[in-house]
């Protein structure tokens, strides 16, 4: 059994998932907690090399259900090597995004289904699923307000704002499904007030 | 609904298989019929860089539920850029392999479990089963010994030669677990006859 703790933040881009994740993790290494931050690919070369096929411009004829896929082999490679060793080294392990997003994006955004893509990541992950899983819940229209904010997103075109829109309602749906195993936090506030929260809930349970 | 056939072969390394299919598919040739012969990842750019990370020799960590989705991965790809577009336009596709030996490899030899590895294939084929499996048969004692021969496996050391006794195994299981859907060869007697029975068989479905 893993010793350390394993917490998962999930939300739609524009969601403040990042900023507040980072905000939680400085506060904690600075409390003296034994913890890492990370993200998929994270680092871990294999996944690195699958990253780059899924990004790779000239992929432009790869089918969704490859890319699920690649995703979940992306995952699962990180899981094994950067978050599992780390979990049992007694460590807290703070993941931006895990399986949910993947449920979100090309489950439903992408309209393979979410139980389908479920599917594959259930293989991924097995049983390890994070202790606990912090949603940041935010309203469409915030969200895309927020994006559209965003100096990288400038050229965010009709097609990708569709698409955005879509994570928005996959994550509704997920949440939904999934809320016994969520802690959810309404995110349309300032990032100063969820940072507090999501803190106070984490105090609560490390 | 697709117009063409399509017809895999498998079985263990050794047990003739590709000496069979392309036989098979060069008298098709001459015959007239309208027929491609491939295998994965099958020239499908984006398939080949999934079997590159596959393997990369500097991969030493990967994990084998890694591999497995990238192969799910891979065949996915190879299935809708190059297998169905052809089945679409009626052709005959003979395919060296497809997704029994991932469950004989990775679910089987690789210890993953058949019917968890059949559940990531279900994801990447979806209905997309072949018309006709034709299933060479190998005693494993008669195809190691065809292996040894082999100029490329001169180094073939203990483990590997273990992991080939798993190989076949694993065959004789999937061979029993979907006897419905494979017509089985005796591929322990001589290529010419086993090439002359398929024939056979394929003249009187085709």
């Amino acid at each position: 059994m893993a010793k350390g703790q394993f917490i998962a933040f999930e939300g739609c881009d524009g969601s403040g998932k990042t900023t507040v994740s980072r905000a939680v993790y400085e506060r904690l290494k600075e409390e003296g907690y034994d913890v890492i931050y990370t993200r998929e690919p994270g680092g871990i070369e294999i996944s690195e090399q699958i990253r780059n096929v899924i990004l790779d411009p000239k992929n432009v004829t790869m089918d969704e259900r490859t890319e699920a896929l690649l995703y979940a082999a992306s995952r699962r490679q990180h899981l094994m090597e950067k978050v599992l060793p780390a979990l049992e080294q007694g460590k807290i392990v703070l993941s931006d995004r895990y399986v949910l997003s993947s449920l979100a994006y090309q489950g439903y955004a992408r309209g393979i289904g979410i139980e389908e893509v479920w599917r594959i990541n259930e293989f991924a992950i097995e049983d390890h699923m994070p202790d606990h899983t912090i949603f940041l819940d935010i309203e469409a229209k915030t969200g895309i307000e927020r994006l559209k904010n965003r100096a990288s997103l400038d050229r965010l075109d009709k097609e990708a704002l569709s698409f955005h829109e879509r994570v928005f309602d996959g994550y509704k749906k997920i949440n939904e499904m999934y809320k016994d195993q969520i802690v959810t936090f309404d995110a349309n506030r300032p990032a100063e007030e969820v940072i507090e929260n999501v803190w106070e809930y984490l105090k609560s349970v490390l």
